[in-house]
């Protein structure tokens, strides 16, 4: 397997002290305040928000990922009683303001998947469905070959199948998706957060290190962060994975646990360790680092971790009580197509996974 | 592409003349009526029958296919009155014969994906659930590891779904085969088959050769046989094929029409063209030709349209009436699962196809 190292004769990498994570603690705190202004500017109380709005909200969620991870990985450098309470209440914040765009992404990800399979429009009309028709112009030709307009009853029950299925997922993600974004606010107006934006608003101007923080070299615990993530990675059943059409995603499909597969855990995890190796990247070089090779691994995890999301909410949904037969059936394709894209995504990493790194600075 | 030619150099080949296509019909002529024979003697009637007489009627069906198969390819050197006769004839018997053990090898199919999908042994006695548990025996350890006996009330309705869907597709499919080979009988006791036998033993002992049949060489009839599977393969997608999780198999998955996919259709014509290039090398080389390359493809190809046809029939299974959603669901996750098959072939027939000839006469 290709192994990545961070490379010991960088000097900027090798030489990075304290002050390198304190800088770098401060330029994401301040990028931290500037997106909860710009947020808060752009009336990110309305349901569903302005583009700015959303924007804000993913910068805010941005810099808050990359705090909590620099705490972790270079946890010796910090006061340990403040960093230990602060990353639970970020784990919180972004955990709290991610979950509508994810159910909103989910909505329109299986939407897009049921144009794609019944090639033709969805009657479904609400936001979420409008969003992925925007999308289908843009997808292969699959997905927007299909005659618009609502199905006549004589296309087959399959059809209307797909449009109940449609219909019933937008119900179902929309209401968890407004659900997200009242706990979202309610948790924007809170004593909790304004703890938080306090503690945020002190490390824009001051890191509270702790007293070995100058004599402790960055390097060994970024280093430490990357063989976490290539011992997770070497755990991966990659050779099955490089195997294209191994079937294993959907091994155990119709089992009766309606949650995510356990065989995604590891993956998701990989993708938890992949983005503290690329964040402690960031910490030594002081920049944003453009590594092909972990940006394609990335998204590929990105992508596994959505589709096998996906994957559940179609489950799910069959699972509603009286749903006509046909609208299970098409939930059941539906759950079938997104564990292959679940099989996909982890194809796709192992390819990425190999490459040798190509890094531009 | 990698282009495959006979070998205009072989002298058996090149030289091959009406001599060689005469001893070709007369040998399988004569294989023809020793499996008709034993066939008979090993209790062909009984439903289900013998292995003795299930293999008898895969000799029968497999003389009937060369012989058809030789008449269409060399028809300049037969008599056409008689051969145009007869190859109808021929295509009526191996098609009768063929659908008794299509159906009994669609349902094992199924189950076998039910069961891989599931990850427990489906509560089915007949036969054909049998046979598939014995073959579950020596299938992956997803299909293997499930606890044996019937689920139990607390493992969820989708278990209790793929156990239906294995249930309604035993009953539909079992059916079918009573039916195939209550029609097969039939048809061995007519007086159309007697005279398919009649013309068959009469090809054992004198072929009826055209009046140009001596003066007409064989090969580049069967060169151009190779020609036109060559084409059809061109026309295939064969670039989308290669590039694995392209998703194309499914698209349209949700469609009205529970037939085969119409994308299936090209697929198919290359299998019969295959098998036919087949036929015409034996002839050539008066022997079975062994060759790595095609026997590859076109068992990618045999997996193809077995993987089309069992993905119809959970189709066709969710539109049966009164069904219940856990049913209508499993048999969507089991039809996307083998439309995925589908597309795992076209990736298998690819690779295969674009591999070198290695030839063993």
């Amino acid at each position: 397997m290709a192994q990545q190292h961070l490379e010991p004769t960088d000097a900027t990498a090798g030489a990075a002290t304290a002050d390198a994570l304190a800088g770098y603690l401060r330029a994401q705190a301040t990028e931290f305040l500037r997106a909860l202004r710009q947020h808060r500017e752009n009336g990110g109380a309305a349901a569903g928000g302005s583009e700015a709005s959303v924007d804000a909200a993913r910068a805010l969620r941005r810099s808050a990922r990359r705090i909590s991870a620099s705490l972790h990985t270079f946890r010796p450098l910090l006061d340990p009683d403040w960093s230990e309470r602060i990353r639970p209440e970020l784990a919180w914040l972004s955990g709290t303001l991610a979950l509508e765009h994810a159910y909103e992404a989910r909505l329109e990800r299986l939407l897009l998947a049921l144009h794609r399979l019944s090639g033709a429009m969805l009657p479904v009309q609400s936001g979420g469905a409008a969003a992925a028709s925007r999308a289908a112009g843009a997808a292969p030709a699959g997905a927007a070959s299909g005659n618009p307009g609502t199905p006549t009853p004589d296309r087959g029950n399959l059809t209307v199948g797909a449009a109940k299925a449609g219909a019933l997922l937008d119900r179902q993600l929309t209401l968890a998706r407004t659900r997200a974004h009242s706990t979202a606010l309610q948790a924007l107006g809170s004593s909790r957060f304004h703890a938080v934006a306090d503690n945020i608003a002190v490390l824009a101007s001051e890191v509270p290190l702790s007293q070995t923080a100058a004599t402790t070299p960055l390097l060994p615990l970024a280093a430490a962060a990357e063989d976490r993530l290539n011992d997770a990675v070497t755990a991966l059943p990659l050779v099955t994975a490089g195997h294209p059409y191994n079937a294993e995603a959907l091994v155990h499909g119709l089992s009766p646990d309606p949650s995510p597969h356990p065989q995604d855990a590891p993956w998701h995890q990989v993708r938890l360790l992949l983005r503290l190796h690329r964040y402690a990247r960031e910490v030594l070089h002081n920049a944003e680092i453009v590594d092909v090779r972990l940006l394609a691994a990335g998204e590929a995890l990105d992508r596994h971790r959505d589709a096998s999301e996906a994957a559940a909410a179609a489950a799910q949904a069959a699972r509603t009580p009286r749903i006509a037969p046909a609208t299970a059936y098409a939930l059941g394709v539906l759950h079938a197509d997104q564990r292959h894209e679940v099989e996909a995504a982890r194809f796709a990493f192992q390819r990425a996974w190999q490459k040798e790194t190509v890094s531009t600075p």
